[in-house]
């Protein structure tokens, strides 16, 4: 049974406090409290401030490359080590920790984030501080995966320059001491031609366009598929919304 | 930078529909379009209607039981082969599919979760949509993991009678075709019964309690951890926010 109401007024917060880099390129961490830490363990990778000399280890990453599965993110590492000409050693920085699994190929680390926003979320928390206290200068972050493509024929290449949440705003929204926070998603513009031109100079063979990423909160129904366990939407009513988004330039 | 705005009305959905069985204890699925499906292939178990005799493979199944890691839910499929005395085989069904690993233990299966509501939710629909499949029979399914406690012992095992979202609302709420959907998030308060009578007869050397769980959106802002890459909140704060939980039964 469905009934409808409506919300009292939400107190939202808007934070649009940004990662932002120093005079030589590496990062000015958002969080006044790790200053005072004797020591720091990044949990969900197993690597820590105390059991490994970040910097000695990491300083050189210039590119963090962040995907889905073991098996997509392995084969990105072995791409990668042909293009460098690096030999690629298989080892798994991140095997102690059972959650992630992530390879070093010269400057580029290439990790696993799982499915969902809070999976790469805590990812993304830590892969940040490891960059921060490995003194890494001028990293790019990099997701790279499959999405459903509305209006364009499979196989297209998406490269994101704006990110929506399902009901379509340019936040990433979380729930921090029990109020409504807002960050804005925003991608870097520079990169974003950068890719671009790169595309259009080095592949043929497929389409890559740049363009709106819708972010759901779920595989099924969040993106309206009729085949979950739950659902009770119509055919039409998912068609019209895939037009409404085609609309809305997703 | 933060500043404060107040939302517009937003529209929301209260969507109370529930799995429900019929008289021989299969269960009645809530999506009318699987019935003109020729074959479902669940994508992330990488099991089909199609590729599996799902009544014969699962059809005996009476428990499925999820948790976050491969390591941690190969130990209790061990333990409960050991408990049940049948031979535990390692054979991880799911394996192929690269995102998830489930093990079956007779009428036991033993499933990860990967990390965060996402992740979980696309588990939830498959194993509910395989279970229906395979005709299975009053099935229960038990969510087995690590918590945060507050103001109980560390060790403490916490038996969730209610379950609570980051703004303590009890709630599951998600965004389908662009409008806001909350479902209730109901455990069976008959299943809590039973647990904590168990737990009193069989389990000494740590207490066991009934109480309510907070599911957060991540692990470190939404939890008030103050160690993340992002934070910008005091100690204080924290601690403040954790008595209130603390009142409020969490």
């Amino acid at each position: 049974m469905t009934s409808r109401r409506f919300t009292e007024n939400q107190e939202i917060i808007l934070d649009d406090s940004k990662q932002s880099l120093s005079k030589d390129g590496s990062l000015i961490i958002q969080n006044p409290h790790l200053k005072s830490l004797s020591s720091d363990n990044l949990y969900h990778l197993a690597i820590g401030t105390e059991t490994h000399d970040l910097p000695a280890l990491f300083g050189d990453v210039k590119f963090v490359c962040v995907g889905g599965t073991l098996k997509r993110m392995k084969s990105f590492a072995q791409y990668m080590a042909n293009q460098l000409n690096i030999e690629f050693d298989h080892k798994d920085w991140t095997q102690a920790s059972h959650r992630y699994n992530m390879f070093k190929i010269g400057p580029v680390l290439s990790v696993t984030h799982g499915m969902g926003i809070s999976s790469l979320s805590i990812l993304l928390h830590e892969l940040i501080k490891l960059v921060y206290y490995a003194k890494c200068t001028n990293v790019i972050f990099l997701r790279i995966g499959t999405c459903g493509g509305i209006g364009v024929d499979q196989g297209t290449v998406i490269i994101t320059e704006k990110a929506v949440d399902g009901l379509l705003r340019p936040f990433y929204e979380l729930y921090i001491l029990g109020k409504v926070v807002q960050r804005p998603s925003i991608c870097d513009n520079e990169l974003v031609s950068e890719l671009k031109s790169i595309a259009a100079q080095e592949i043929s063979g497929f389409r890559v366009v740049s363009g709106t990423t819708l972010c759901a909160l779920d595989f099924y129904e969040s993106q309206a598929r009729l085949d979950g366990a739950f659902c009770n939407i119509t055919e039409e009513e998912k068609n019209n919304y895939l037009y409404q988004l085609q609309d809305a330039g997703v």
